[in-house]
């Protein structure tokens, strides 16, 4: 059951990153939704191998196929089935990881839990896996946006360079303007350098990404178990690589008083009710409070080092690997959209479940 | 379906913290597991107010009554139905909050969501919730022993007083031995002081838990949505006032560069595989390593001050609230066994799920 | 998980039958409807013994203690949680019970599955599990009034003595004039006799209950596994004895010629699209058409007979059970308002996860 | 949500009648098993039009394309994403059928949901969508083959012709000897000449599947909501046309007496507890009791006739439609493996679940 995430909108998904095809089901998608094929080609081509800096030079077209659930335009509001062929996996290239685990890979896991495992590019646990949740979040954030919900990512550090400021003193326009998806043009310009240095050294870098998720109305979230910090949280850290979460002022909150956490209300201009502050990150008991939603994500760094790497045999026996292969240096700028894609079913999914709430 | 947590090993908790009861359902507890009682109880009780330092003094006896699914002292496999009266809920303390909403609490939200609220305490939004989390962990600890799981929680952090060592490198039995459930003497003290500066301003403080989980066979998890990273972190997300949550390395992973992050295979005394770091926190790709499981959660601090709290109104105009009831001035060490049992939880039902993907 | 029934109003039951108390929580009936705590109690009663013909003398009060989710008599939104306590009771009946296997009962397949046993009273095998989904589906009948659905099941067959008119030429206001539940008289009469003739032979006898939906509007259901025949059918096939389940015309489909089986449209008065006959039962595709919905039930004998029983002991050896205790002739009778409850928390759920499907 | 079947082993469909392809994605599949593709791809074509007596001359190949999941000819415990085309899709055929709705199909209530729908065959309504049902059976079939357990259906009635004796009396051997998977020769003659009589008059018939499952272990199934006699009914009941579900002697229940229906025990030859005869159709409680479990489905007849067929316009206006394209006379010969398909995923899955419920 745990290929399929969601409650009333549904993506469960398919794939190992060598096999024919990845794929995937989108479940619950409401009928008379208009979908733009070309807009969510685009949205998937974004977690593309090339579309940024720090990734590898493979460009794998990821061309999305559409099975079912759309008709003449429109959401049929039966299942979207989809897949995406893989043409460009070269096999022979990973026979020699057949029997052996690398370092902070899954291929050592995979094989105690399963018996037995498709070692090819990582199989299942490869990140390519991805590529069918771009699919189903492209779809989501489609129906967010007839919603009146935007979604936005950026990269907010990799490896020293980081940025300091608040999302809301910087220009997310400028996200897309530069190789690593950051929106400050000087730490943009610092993380390209780390990424130059570590590529140099044969290394990689970790990172995070922050997302700000605007225009959700107050009262959107479950209590207890279904808390919109815990389904995000949920979603976030189901990424590949991913290792932290926080919502709002998150692990500053450790060190914080209470007089200094506070978020004070006060009227909006519109008559409704707002905070002076947002360190809650727009949620309150699980539940949205109509303030912007924002969230970081943190990414350990790739696990596949440009260097002799050691590795242990299927005895434990350590062996080494030489370089081969097309590799990241750091994932953290394709993680941006991933990190949207996510986001966008996990609101998406709350919102119908909303309805149902409702006498 | 958001007051249900788990896949096998489901709890399904209800209650208001002053209507007559809390209570629960844990559903999937497998037949003839002997349960001790007392254990049990006594397990609940950490939870309690009075049980740590920071905490009020509102002792209430949390009585477990378990109504089912346990015969002549044994799992019968059905259902364990329990509940926990309230038996000190002074409703009348709460008038005054009918009509208000108190900062960077869940009134609002509620509000909003359900158009209608229990404002008595916080009413389901009341950290008294938890205690059915205590009753259903309880269970499935006793489950974990069995399995030769143990699960340890600690206080990391309490305002500016903070744990710097690993926790291996900390005398674990020393938990219990202040008000703090901090394990290094000279921070716990550090912990008591701030709680008392704080506490003499009206003020509160945050801080974090930190949880290792010990005896995980390798092997248990589930890939992609249900990966143990993701499970844990929706288990700790959904603790109120919990704002992050990290596995192993966790945010510091941002700023490392691969050849310092990985955990490089060594061959273990009895044969095994394991790890000569463990940055990953037991966890690759999702599944566990064999190596210790560990995690951290970072909560805010209680947004009831011991001061005249600034509130609005249903119209959203400014209102004041003065201080009264009783409240904590940090929640982090009655937060440590909720941590336990949330991660017990999440454990024992991932570990009956992967018997049902065995040949 | 097979102690919770529904998707968006869940209900998860607890209990044995000689344990302290049976239970369960509702959860996510939505806020604001109000609750009327009479008419529940005396829907629950519908179902106790002595309430019908054909059933034991026992009279357990049946009291329903609400334990959360309703405050000021309005739902809150929050899992209704309440228990039923057993207070009749009397264990020592069953002594005998603990190392034997009586026939068509469940006593060896709990025995085989979960290989130890409340042997009193059926333990969770009891029919006095049905109390908790008398008070589960009691709370959606409240639901389903508010949206304009009734629910009416009444007893068509007991033994020899059947109902052959469709419901729609009966009386359906007769149903509670009779003690086995029938709308017509005569026939009422014959179940009478048949039921008094079979407790002289110290015999027990089958039957069947149909239920009338009326209200739901055209559209409500879901496609492929989620279709209404499918839900109604689980429903119904999880209640105690429960052996077949038609909807519309049932069984007698097989006969029939297409040219016989069609529901031909005609307008309706109100500019509305009906049809002019219903075999279809009001369902087409799983989805409700908007004429009445119609199902049969059947129920097995009721396995107790007053009568010496030829038992097995665990070893299967052959043994003998003395008449004792006491136990229904027919049990159809108090089956009416239970499948009335299934029928109410299957077409709730249903009619709810509908709203999470508009755009 | 309701195009997933199944708890552990979950089979998620989707497809369209004249979209692209159909398809699905089973997931819960333990690693490790052997599959044979050809004996999977014989299995769908059992379903296949022309493949039976009474069924249209349409001949799609139905080509499975496994794209995931089985690596080396081995499952991998990963999801199994399959496709199969939609090749002789001839829309044109349906642009009649835009604007009206035929009697007893779910053009209508379609509509009514969703506000819209695909015209083309039905859409997500035809019974097309029932090859994807075909495929995740075929492989839950394997499965079980490799647990010791087998499922065998066959046509028990069409029209007036059904068979009598109970299914151990039969020759099962038999069942594919004839176009009507009827085991017993003269019956099956009686059936096909029933066909071809329906077929000279343009009509159509409805009928019977019976289904066997042997080799299931004591002690496998749920209680309460989850017994096998609601999973298997809701399997059955949502199968497209299906309208009744009898398990064991079914509707006769109604009919007979306590001392009638009751299984006595008896020693089996291996020591193990057996009955004498089997009314309850191998299902107690829920729980299979180690006896062959048994039920039988009745299917509605094909609802489009070869005759002039009186529709309704979107406005309810009465309209003619003539007869065109293929249609079968009776589906119940195909329906034979479908039932065996269902019978077989919810086996499968009732029984790995029963692996997480052990200590």
């Amino acid at each position: 059951m745990s290929n399929t995430f969601g409650r009333i909108l549904r993506l469960t998904t398919f794939g190992e990153s060598h096999g024919p095809a990845l794929g995937g089901v989108l479940d619950g998608m409401p009928a008379g939704l208009p979908i733009r094929p070309e807009e969510l080609q685009a949205f998937v081509n974004r977690r593309s191998a090339g579309s940024t800096g720090g990734s590898t030079q493979r460009r794998e077209p990821d061309q999305v196929e559409v099975l079912s659930g759309i008709y003449e335009g429109v959401t049929l509001g039966t299942p979207i089935g989809f897949i995406v062929r893989n043409t460009q996996a070269r096999s022979g290239d990973y026979e020699a990881m057949r029997d052996i685990y690398r370092p902070s890979h899954a291929d050592y896991t995979y094989q105690a839990k399963y018996g037995l495992r498709d070692h090819r590019g990582g199989g299942r646990a490869s990140a390519r896996e991805t590529v069918s949740r771009m699919v189903g979040g492209g779809l989501a954030m489609q129906l967010l946006q007839h919603m009146g919900v935007t979604i936005t990512a950026f990269t907010s550090q990799i490896g020293s360079a980081r940025l300091t400021e608040p999302y809301n003193k910087l220009n997310l326009s400028n996200i897309d303007n530069n190789s690593v998806r950051c929106p400050h043009p000087e730490v943009a310009a610092q993380m390209v350098a780390a990424i130059e240095q570590a590529r140099s050294e044969g290394d990689t870098l970790g990172g995070a990404v922050t997302c700000v998720v605007q225009g959700v109305p107050t009262g959107v979230g479950e209590p207890v178990f279904g808390k919109l910090n815990a389904t995000l949280g949920a979603a976030m850290m189901s990424i590949n690589a991913a290792k932290a979460f926080e919502v709002g002022s998150g692990c500053d909150f450790a060190a914080m008083k209470g007089s200094e956490a506070l978020d004070l209300f006060e009227p909006c201009p519109d008559g409704a009710i707002g905070t002076a502050t947002n360190h809650s990150g727009g949620v309150q008991g699980g539940i949205s409070n109509g303030e912007d939603i924002y969230f970081k994500v943190t990414f350990k760094p790739v696990a596949t080092l440009m260097r002799d790497l050691p590795v242990a045999d299927r005895q434990g026996h350590p062996s080494v690997l030489h370089p081969c292969g097309r590799h990241d240096v750091c994932v953290v700028p394709r993680a941006v959209p991933i990190v949207e894609a996510m986001a966008a079913l996990t609101l998406a999914d709350t919102m119908l479940l909303q309805r149902a709430g409702r006498l």
